[in-house]
């Protein structure tokens, strides 16, 4: 049985300004399940929002108080962030990825969402009639709607069923287009949580290289691919993939949102390679009045014009948290593996109840289990199982927001805990009895 | 004599990836002067950055420690704000300028200055063919350079010698031409310090709302006009003058960068009014794939794509320093008055070598001492004036920027204390000397 009613549904949307529960943004799914959950006490299991499951890192929270005694706070941030943040950022690159790049190429942004913004508002500006952003489908989908704000032109190319030297040989023939300014993905994937392999990294650099396009690596759940042991050692291999190893004009986005739980803080960096950030574009220049240079528009124009950077002791946490981590203090890898282990114990209890899980399959191994999986049910939607998720109080994303060509859902195992795994078996056996179609 | 030779000055425009000194930027200056002050170990007079002259507010940094220790920080910030914030914005325009808003339609943002951005990108996507903006000029000049960003059309009206009836006038026939979405100013006046008054600001609704042009009134330095007692005194008049008096098609940017001391947090507020709030647009319902609600496109949409919204330690410290002003224990007023008699001094020494202030009128009254004033020098331009007072190691910005048809430079008061004074005399005394045009 469904444990909210069509009518409370309706009224969920229309309070919450929802056009239509099988569109809704993850954003709105949020919101409406929170006010269904007000409306009737009844809680729900909260798998849509990519929120962290824990407490911020103590080590974050102890130095911003610190900051705060020091009496940071009133004058403006510096352009490009922090000096002190920026130096942990390019040793954290050089400790977890193996990395080299200058403090000055690592710029602190709000979020990596306004690291994005930044990088497609300052990439599509730098070459004339290089404008348009090819997405890695499925993508994150606020960064598409960064674009529809902007006016910003796109393509994608889906991954599923394409992997490996097909997927590099599809990039390149959108590449060989010659409007293609910027190439983002995550790694690990928003949503599927796939990961691009070494060779695909590699064969994808050289697209780039060719075409003079700049991938994007959005690095949000960094050293979550929970399959291989020894990520997140500093100094120590194995080191994650990164295109950074193939390519040096590159943007890699860091966040401390998920690998120190500080998402509320909005504290993140957008790290330039070198020969890029030190680049003079005239475009750029002609716009913005400057010299041009890469680096220089990105921290002087975009994120001054943006939110005059971030805010100073959030700055001063992350910086610390960075250092700690280098210093083998933090354990950013450890602190997030439950993730890993909530998914496992969430895609048993869904698959025993006629549930499979979409993108299953990565170059040379099943999906990992992290901080993201998907979801399909047989003979649904994903608009519809999202939709029927939320009437048996599982908040869930509809895949197709992420521009996939498959039918699913998006389920995020950050913020189920204890008892809920129980009431997740309870709901989903009723679910399965309701929706026999799967047997 | 000079405190910086040719040479100096071209080392720090190298160094700091600026074009030319005259053509410089606020944030530039800002570096090259620090760059010029370690480069010689001389401390520069900083006249040009906007940024406060305190300590951060203590009642505001208390509050973020308390939001800290209270694990505040994990999770990502709802959308629009904190509630507790939004309903601290609310209570305080209702105690210090009279106005009835409700909490809803108060968004916080991380900065004005990501106000300003959402304020344009929503408000020029609102209506097809309202597509531009209409700047007051002297303007905020990185407002202009965000329509630059985002490749968004602008005018300008300057108000100097049009003041009163004729500036009414003169914005009414620019709004005339349909295509204006809205109208920016700031009041007080960055960079002129001029204020609107109620008469100007009633004529100026009236034009607004007869071409359904929206007013952004950019409050930064709320209750800063010191040349009115009174102000800042919660729930008693007399209350600054506004356009939300005049109409409720209106958005004020409220900051806490200035009145709290706390520019490096970005904590400020973006308040719309309710009919705006409430009203439907087809145009943004496609865009954003929702209802198109005015209000929820804004920070459903448009605050969650920057930066997924503010800090929410600063929106919970942002929200206890509003609340504690409307209980008079914070007094903001009499925490910046320091900014007008800084002002005062320095006026007194500028005008006794010889400069005179740019915008030294008001419709009814001379121009207030407060944050910012105006300066000009006989015979030199504002770009010789701002790239000469920095070989005396006094940066400044030139007028220029704000689009100001008048030469001069703006000066702001709020960084200069104890025997800085006595620097600036000497200073300005040789500058005097080695410029005698002015005799």
């Amino acid at each position: 049985m469904r444990v909210f009613s069509e009518e409370l549904m309706s009224r969920a949307a229309a309070a919450c300004n929802i056009k239509d529960f099988r569109a809704a943004s993850i954003m709105e799914t949020s919101q409406a399940s929170s006010w269904l959950e007000k409306e009737t006490g009844i809680p729900f299991i909260h798998l849509e929002l990519g929120s962290p499951g824990f407490s911020p890192n103590p080590w974050g929270v102890a130095a911003e108080k610190e900051a705060l005694d020091l009496g940071y706070g009133a004058q403006y941030p510096p352009l490009g962030g922090l000096p002190k943040a920026r130096q942990a950022v390019s040793r954290f690159l050089k400790s977890f990825l193996d990395i080299e790049l200058p403090a000055d190429c690592c710029m602190i942004t709000s979020g990596s969402m306004q690291g994005s913004l930044v990088s497609f508002i300052s990439l599509t500006q730098r070459v004339p009639g290089k404008d348009k952003i090819l997405f890695l489908n499925p993508c994150f989908s606020s960064q598409r709607n960064q674009l529809s704000m902007l006016g910003v032109g796109y393509r994608a190319v889906e991954e599923y069923g394409c992997r490996g030297e097909a997927l590099v040989a599809r990039i390149g023939e959108e590449l060989s287009r010659g409007d293609i300014a910027a190439l983002i993905y995550s790694n690990p994937s928003n949503p599927a949580w796939t990961c691009l392999e070494e060779s695909e990294l590699k064969g994808i650099a050289a697209q780039c290289e060719r075409y003079d396009t700049i991938p994007i690596e959005d690095l949000a759940y960094f050293g979550m691919d929970f399959r291989h042991e020894g990520y997140g050692t500093p100094g120590k291999a194995p080191y994650p993939p990164t295109i950074a190893r193939y390519t040096s004009r590159f943007v890699l986005l860091l966040s401390s949102s998920k690998i120190f739980s500080f998402a509320g803080q909005r504290a993140a960096a957008m790290c330039i390679g070198e020969p890029l950030a030190r680049e003079h574009s005239p475009a750029l220049a002609q716009r913005y009045h400057g010299i041009g240079e890469f680096a220089h528009t990105v921290e002087a124009d975009l994120i001054d014009l943006m939110s005059c950077g971030t805010a100073m002791t959030v700055q001063y946490a992350f910086a610390r948290m960075l250092e700690l981590s280098c210093e083998g203090v933090i354990d950013f890898v450890g602190d997030t593996a439950e993730y890993g282990r909530r998914a496992a114990r969430m895609k048993e209890i869904f698959l025993r109840h006629g549930f499979s899980v979409v993108y299953d399959r990565d170059l040379s191994a099943p999906t990992g289990d992290g901080f993201f999986f998907t979801l399909g049910y047989p003979g649904m939607s994903g608009a519809e199982l999202a939709s029927e998720l939320v009437a048996y109080g599982v908040a869930v994303v509809n895949l197709k927001a992420s521009g996939s060509v498959r039918e699913g859902v998006r389920i995020c195992s950050s913020r189920i805990s204890g008892s809920q795994f129980d009431v997740l078996k309870s709901r989903m056996s009723d679910f399965a009895e309701d929706h026999p179609s799967a047997r």
